[in-house]
C-alpha cells in the first residue's frame, strides 16, 4: 500500500489497532520529515503514547532523529527520549549544544539521567557538569557512585518522604505539592530527622485514614527494603514477592538513599532472564539488543565459549583414539555414538535448565540440593529405563542381541549420570558464588559427551571381550 | 543452634535480617505448633509480611497448615493463603466445611478466587456455589469463562471506574469509598453508560487537578488496552512497555471487563521466561515449581522429547552406516566427529537462543528476518573461520595435512549452516504460529548433528578419494 505523503500520517492505523505496522509508520514519518510537514508530524505524535513514538524514532538515523525529536510535544519529549536505546541517546546528546544538553539533563528522571551521564566520556562529563543546576549535579554524583548490577545503580532519588508526626492532612498536601517531581507518590517513606527509614505508607491508606490522624498511626513499620549494595536481581525479586510499587533502598545506617520502582524491576527481571538464557547457550552478556548489537560484538560474545568447547571436545577425541582398534573391528558401534552421547547431553541440559531457573527465581535454594538430587535420581532412572528400552530395540534391529545389550546398558549410565551432573553443577556453581547459568547447556554437553564416549566404548570393550568379539 | 521452644519464635531473625534461615523458622514454628503456643505464633506472624508467612507455611504439611493458618491475623490471612502454591490451597480448602470455605472464597481477590475455583472438581464447585453471595457467583462465572493463557484468564474484575461527567472532587470521594474492594485505585477507568472504556486517569492526576474540574478534562483518552482473548504474554508486554500500573481488558465492543495489574504481569513474564527456558531444553511446561512437581510429572515432561530425539538421532546413525567402509579404513575420522558435530550444534543453539529470546520479548519481529539473517551470516562466517583455524591445528597435530583440511573445511560448513538454521527456525516457527521456543536446544542439535555427520563424511570421502586414500 502506497501512502499518500500529504495525508500519510493522519490516515495510518495506530498501535493496538488492527493493521498497524511499525515499518509502515516509520516510512510515512520519513516521507513526512523529508517533506517538512512539521504540523502533521506534531499532530501524529500527539496521538501516540510516548513508548510508541519511541518505537518509531528508534528506527531513524541520527540526523532524522534530530529533526523529529523536537516535534514531540514538550511534556512528552523526555519520556520519548529515555525510551530510546542508550546508543541512540548518546548519539543524540552529542549533537546538542551545551544549553540544549543541560536542558535535556535537567528534565530527565534521575535514574535515566545518571545512566546516560555515565556513558559520556570524562571530557564530555566535565563540560556538561557546570551547566547543570547544583541539585542535579549532586544527584548525579550520588547515583553514579554505585557499582553496576547493584540496587544502587538502578535506583532513583525521586521518592516522596514524610515525617511520622505529620497529620494525614498535611501529608496529603505535601504529596500533592511534590507529585510533579516524584517517580511515585503512591508509596511514601516515613523518615526520622536523620533520614533513617522508620515506616512506609501508601496513598491508599492515607486517603482512607482520618485527616487528623498522624502518619505514625497509618504507616506500616514492618519495612521491606534492600541495601544499596544488594544485587538488582535481589531487589527485583523482593518487589515481585511482596507485590510492591517501589522498594526503598537504604545504606548501612538504614538511611534511605533511593527507591527502585516496579517498572524498573520488571526491566531488571527481563534482562536477567535474557542473560540467563544467553549464558545457557554459551553466549556472553550483550550490552544491547540483538538487532542493535554490531557484528563484532556478537562475534566476541559467541566465539570464546565455542573455542573453549573445541578444547573440551578434545577429551572425547583422545578417548576415541584409545579405542581405535575396537572401533576398526566393530564399525557399527560408531553409528550409535551420536545417539547415546546426545541422549546424555540432552538429559543433562534438561536438568541444568530446571536447576538454573529454579535457583535464579529463588524458588529453590542451595540448601535444597539433597531433596533435588534424590528427586532427580528417581526421575532420571525412569527416563534412562524408557530410553534403554527404545534403544535396545534399535540395537537389536540394526545389530544383534549383544549390540542391544551394549547400547541399552550405556544408555542407562549416560542418562542417569548426565542428568545428575546437569542438576548438581548449578548448585555447586552457586555454592562457590559463580553464576549457575554458566553451568548449563554447551558446557555440560561437552562434559557429558566425553564421559559418554568413555562409558560407551568401555562398556562395549568389556562386553565384546566377554563374548570374544562375537560380531 | 538449638532454639529454646519457649522463647524460640520471638528470638528468631526476621526475613531480610542477617542470619535469617527459612529452614530454622519452619522448624521453630513446627515446635511451637506442637507445644500449642498459639499466642507466641500469632505474635510472630504479626511481625512478618504476608509473603514471608506464606514462605514458611508452604513448607508445612496439610494438618500443620490447618493448625497454623487460623493463627494469622484476620486482615492478613487471605493474603497469606493466596501466596501458597495452588496444590496446598486446594488441599486446605478440602478440609474446610461449607461455611468456612464460603467465607474464604468471599474474602479472596477475584482473580485468585477464580483460579482456585477452576481447580475444584465439578462436584465441589456445585456444592460451593450456593453458599457464595450472588455477586461473587456472577464474578466467578465471568472470570472463569476465559481460556487459559489469555488476558481474560488472569484479569481481575476489581477495578475502579468513573464517569466522564463527574467532578474531580466527586471522583476522589468515589475512589475513597470503593478503595477497600479494589485491586488498585491508582488508575481508574472512565466508562460511558454502556461501560465502554473512553478514558483512563491516574490518582496522581486527580489529586493535582482542580476539584471542580470534570473527569473528562483530566482523563487520558489515548488508551492502551488489551482484548480479553489476547495472550497473557502480550498483555504483560504492554504493561512493561508503557510502564502501567494496570492494563484494562476490553471485549470486542470495547466494553471494559477487567484489569491486569502490574504485579500479575510480573508473574506472567516470569512464568513465560521459565517456560521458554524449559522448552529450550526440551522440557514441557510444568504446572508447579521444580520442588513441588512430583516425580511422575517431571518424568512425563521430559521423556517425550528425549525419545523423539532418539528417533531423530537415527538419521545420524543411518548416515554413518553408509560411510562404514570409509570409517573402517580411516578410524581417525571418528575421533573428530564429536568435536565437529558439537560445534555446529553449539553455534546453532547460540543462534536459536538469541532469536527465541528476542522474538519472545518483542524486541524483533518476524519481519526483521532478513536483517537478522544477513547479520548472522557475517557473525557465523567469522566464528567458522576462527574455529576452522583452531581445528586445523589440532587436525594437523593428530593426523596430517589432509586431515587438517577435511576437519577445517567441515567446520566452516557446519558452523555457518548450524548457526543459520538455529537463527531462522524460530522465525519460521513464529511465522506458522508455533511457539519459537520449541525450536531451540536439543531439537536443533539433533537436526544439525545429522547434517554435520553427513557433511563431515561427505567432505572426507571426497577429499580422500582425490588423494587416493592418502592415510
Amino acid at each position: 500500500m502506497k501512502i499518500n505523503p500529504r495525508s500519510g500520517l493522519a490516515s495510518l492505523p495506530r498501535p493496538g489497532d488492527p493493521g498497524y505496522r511499525l515499518r509502515r509508520s516509520v516510512r510515512a514519518l520519513r516521507e513526512a520529515l523529508e517533506a517538512n510537514q512539521t504540523k502533521a508530524i506534531q499532530k501524529y505524535f500527539k496521538g501516540l503514547a510516548p513508548a510508541d513514538v519511541g518505537d518509531i524514532l528508534r528506527k531513524l538515523d541520527q540526523p532524522e532523529l534530530a529533526q523529529a525529536l523536537p516535534l514531540v510535544a514538550d511534556d512528552q519529549r523526555t519520556e520519548v527520549f529515555v525510551y530510546l536505546p542508550m546508543s541512540l541517546q548518546l548519539q543524540h546528546v552529542r549533537t546538542l549544544n551545551r544549553r540544549e544538553s543541560s536542558d535535556l539533563f535537567n528534565g530527565m528522571p534521575a535514574d535515566e539521567r545518571a545512566d546516560l551521564f555515565m556513558r559520556l566520556t570524562e571530557e564530555e562529563q566535565q563540560r556538561l557538569l557546570p551547566a547543570l543546576a547544583q541539585a542535579e549535579r549532586e544527584d548525579i554524583r550520588r547515583l553514579t557512585a554505585h557499582k553496576e548490577g547493584t540496587a544502587g545503580a538502578v535506583m532513583t532519588s525521586e521518592y516522596a518522604s514524610l515525617k511520622a508526626d505529620q497529620s494525614v492532612e498535611e501529608a496529603l498536601l505535601e504529596l500533592r505539592r511534590v507529585a510533579p517531581d516524584r517517580e511515585t507518590i503512591y508509596t511514601s517513606y516515613v523518615v526520622d530527622d536523620n533520614r533513617r527509614l522508620i515506616g512506609v505508607t501508601s496513598l491508599r491508606d492515607l486517603i482512607l485514614a482520618e485527616p487528623h490522624a498522624r502518619v505514625r498511626d497509618v504507616m506500616e513499620s514492618r519495612i521491606v527494603r534492600a541495601k544499596v549494595n544488594d544485587t538488582q536481581r535481589a531487589a527485583a525479586r523482593k518487589i515481585a514477592k511482596y507485590d510492591l510499587h517501589a522498594l526503598p533502598i537504604v545504606d548501612d545506617d538504614e538511611t534511605i538513599v533511593g527507591i527502585v520502582t516496579a517498572d524498573d524491576a520488571m526491566d531488571v527481571a527481563a534482562r536477567e532472564s535474557t542473560a540467563t538464557m544467553h549464558k545457557g547457550s554459551a553466549v556472553g552478556e550483550l550490552k544491547e539488543s540483538l538487532l542493535e548489537s554490531p557484528v563484532t560484538e556478537l562475534f566476541k560474545k559467541r566465539v570464546f565459549w565455542l573455542v573453549v568447547l573445541v578444547v573440551g571436545n578434545l577429551f572425547s577425541a583422545e578417548i576415541i583414539e584409545n579405542f581405535e582398534d575396537l572401533i576398526a573391528t566393530n564399525v557399527i558401534l560408531v553409528s550409535f555414538m551420536p545417539l547415546l552421547v546426545d541422549s546424555g547431553g540432552n538429559a543433562g541440559s534438561q536438568s541444568a535448565t530446571l536447576a538454573v531457573r529454579a535457583l535464579g527465581t529463588g524458588e529453590i535454594e542451595v540448601s535444597d540440593w539433597l531433596k533435588i538430587l534424590i528427586k532427580d535420581l528417581s526421575v532420571s532412572f525412569l527416563l534412562a529405563m524408557s530410553m534403554a528400552v527404545a534403544v535396545a530395540l534399535v540395537g537389536y534391529w540394526r545389530g544383534d542381541i549383544i549390540i542391544a545389550g551394549i547400547v541399552s546398558l550405556t544408555m542407562v549410565f549416560v542418562v542417569v549420570l548426565g542428568s545428575i551432573i546437569g542438576m548438581m553443577l548449578p548448585f555447586i556453581f552457586t555454592r562457590f558464588n559463580l553464576d549457575p547459568a554458566s553451568a548449563s547447556g554447551p558446557m555440560i554437553t561437552s562434559l557429558i559427551d566425553a564421559m559418554g564416549v568413555f562409558i560407551y566404548f568401555g562398556v562395549a570393550s568389556q562386553i565384546l571381550t566377554m563374548y570374544q568379539g562375537g560380531l
